[in-house]
């Protein structure tokens, strides 16, 4: 029987990436039972990783079992009960999403809007509070679908003197743009795992604070089957889902170690390891890797002719937004870039879908060589299929000016 | 940086358990994109092998991306909406964990029960469907709890002509039972990972058919940012999860391609090798592995002088379950067997909680000299330890006289 064979790829999209081969070897590691002390001490020790990670002191800072949109869905309906007013500041596709689970979850949904590759200022969205006075303010800081990086440093603040719960999705910049959740005040942050962390898909580290914490927990309901006769059944607006109920999920990850679903072991281990990396190189250190790379993309792109999309004040720093060049098929091109160099470049949704493409420099993927070796394939690649006006050799050059001028 | 360092287990428990390092090393594979055709390839192979593991023609076979946990709850979710009468059988602390999802969910539960360590007559089952007319009878088909495996051939037939649809918790037998699907017209089905399949936690295959689709299509709602005019909107009864909706799940795994989430990539990856073994080892052989040894064990603990716990001719065919023997305290002796040898065996919930211990041989572990060895250690540790009335070598001869004359 022959052994799942798999083709190497260069990933050039806002993920999922590459894996840091010594986070693939933290997860061939042995199997322990969930409640093994060695493995609760590690369940122990990959939360404080995490609180690390978001610069935060917050009690609550553990993983998800479920890829990013299971950490998404589990904040948000753990905290978003019927017809609670939620607003949420669209820029993309993935302001959409919050939209989805707010409504999913009986919430009453409010926004504030604008167009893809723009943000919204922050004081537009606290005016907006004061007018809405939603219970929660659910946002996107990296929007991927446009590459823009929301500002959202003084919302947390102002949420809280409004009396509203910051939800924020740092799926996309986690561990590639600085996020101090405690300076900025942010209630509640999910990261990613399969972005610039450079964890496979399938964990999703998540933080909120005891202001968060209380209050949903005034909707606990220990689970039929373990609770005991002080836990009280609440038998109204508990959590629907049992699986992402956060007030569960801190039964388990606290010393009460209460049961609920079998962790998924492997998931931590390359967790742990990746925040181990992450951690030792330096979270500031890994937002300038980012940022570094990111900006020598953008050189290399743009001298090789190419335009870049969107407002460029308040680009993310591990997404490169261009403009499709003329006489280019979006899927088309795309799709033999991957078949025939196994190199993958990402298109987009909505409004911009099929005019842009994104490149990505996440986690793993943002070193010298994957750029330079991109940046030469693609250039010449593009020119190969008749693109207008595209010199790949100045695009190289550019390139490799950049690196050579300015070190990380 | 000191690298992660797990330290060597035998678990001897009904899971989480020993991951084959060919499962592992598929696991290391380098990541693909989501919509890499290589990835959807492998995703459709693995639906494939998924239909073949439960011997069933159904179209709708993938893995839920969450622990066995969330694939129970998307089945249950996705049938079950507010007022829908479910009938559960409960032998133990798995049936409560049913009952929580439907309460969840905003069923109405009925119950049929009986004492930890009996199985409940399916006749039993049938004159209760017959009271109750449930929409749904929901029932644990390996109830680890107690180590009893309730039979179920005859409930799919009976509930379908009673207008009903069967979900089965098949997560602890899947891969180390027969559960021929069709046969026994199941609607829906979930299996394990970290079990007898020996995939660490973190991933769910379920299936079901046509009927099981259909209806819960009526309740589907394509999600906000991707919906097209066409979709509609859908704005009652709708399924309160979005990662968890199963309607939803079928646009991601049919070639419609719906963008969901990011599927876990080495998830899938160690999913397909660990099925791709058990296939070529055969659904029946695997099955009779796991019977064999189990068998063999039985054998070793009576001969050893322990009582064996619970009605015999309804075992799972992975768990063995005795009588803690007088003198030995349950958590003492589990946690110094774990710290001193790296051995793990289980206790359990409920009525039964600190009287019987479980002794699991799944997937993996379920090989002779695992087997011996745990037989060896754990006789003469319960001798050293003061347990009354055992015989160490008479277990372990009682065992090699079993292998001996006995082939697999």
């Amino acid at each position: 029987m022959a052994s799942l064979k798999v083709n190497r790829r260069l990933i050039m999209t806002p993920g999922p990436v590459a894996v840091d081969p010594r986070v693939s070897q933290a997860m061939s590691n042995s199997i322990l039972g969930q409640f093994d002390p060695d493995f609760t001490d590690l369940m122990n020790e990959t939360m404080e990783l995490i609180r690390k990670s978001f610069k935060t002191q917050n009690k609550w800072a553990y993983p998800i079992d479920g890829t990013s949109r299971a950490g998404i869905e589990a904040v948000i309906s753990s905290i978003v009960s019927k017809g609670d007013k939620v607003l949420v500041p669209v820029i993309g596709r993935f302001g959409h999403l919050l939209i989805e689970l707010i409504e999913r979850a009986g919430g009453e949904v409010h926004t504030i809007t604008a167009p893809m590759g723009q943000i919204i200022p922050q004081e537009d969205i606290i005016k907006e509070m004061d007018k809405v006075q939603p219970k929660v303010l659910a946002i996107i800081h990296g929007e991927t679908s446009s590459g823009r990086s929301q500002p959202i440093d003084q919302l947390g603040k102002a949420a809280k003197e409004r009396g509203a719960f910051t939800v924020v999705d740092a799926v996309a910049t986690y561990m590639g743009q600085d996020i101090p959740v405690d300076e900025w005040e942010l209630d509640a942050v999910i990261g990613g795992a399969q972005k610039c962390l450079s964890v496979p898909s399938g964990i999703t580290p998540i933080t909120y604070n005891d202001r968060f914490s209380e209050e949903i927990n005034k909707r606990k309901r220990v689970e039929e089957g373990i609770r005991t006769t002080e836990d009280g059944t609440n038998d109204s607006n508990f959590i629907t889902s049992n699986y992402l109920d956060l007030t569960q999920l801190e039964g388990y990850w606290s010393e009460r170690r209460l049961n609920h679903h079998t962790e998924a072991t492997v998931n931590v281990y390359g967790l742990y390891e990746s925040l181990k990396l992450a951690i030792d190189e330096g979270v500031e250190q890994r937002a300038r890797r980012h940022s570094y790379h990111h900006q020598a993309l953008k050189e290399a792109l743009t001298a090789m002719g190419l335009d870049i999309f969107g407002d460029q004040d308040y680009e993310m720093q591990m997404v490169v937004c261009v403009d499709i060049p003329e006489g280019m098929q979006d899927t088309e091109f795309r799709g033999e870039l991957l078949q025939r160099f196994g190199i993958e470049i990402a298109g987009t949704f909505g409004e911009v879908a099929g005019k842009i493409w994104r490149i990505g420099t996440m986690g793993y993927v943002a070193e010298k060589h994957n750029i330079m070796n991109f940046i030469s394939t693609f250039g010449v690649f593009l020119q190969a299929k008749g693109a207008k006006n595209i010199d790949a050799s100045a695009g190289l050059k550019a390139l490799m000016e950049f690196y050579d001028k300015n070190e990380l």
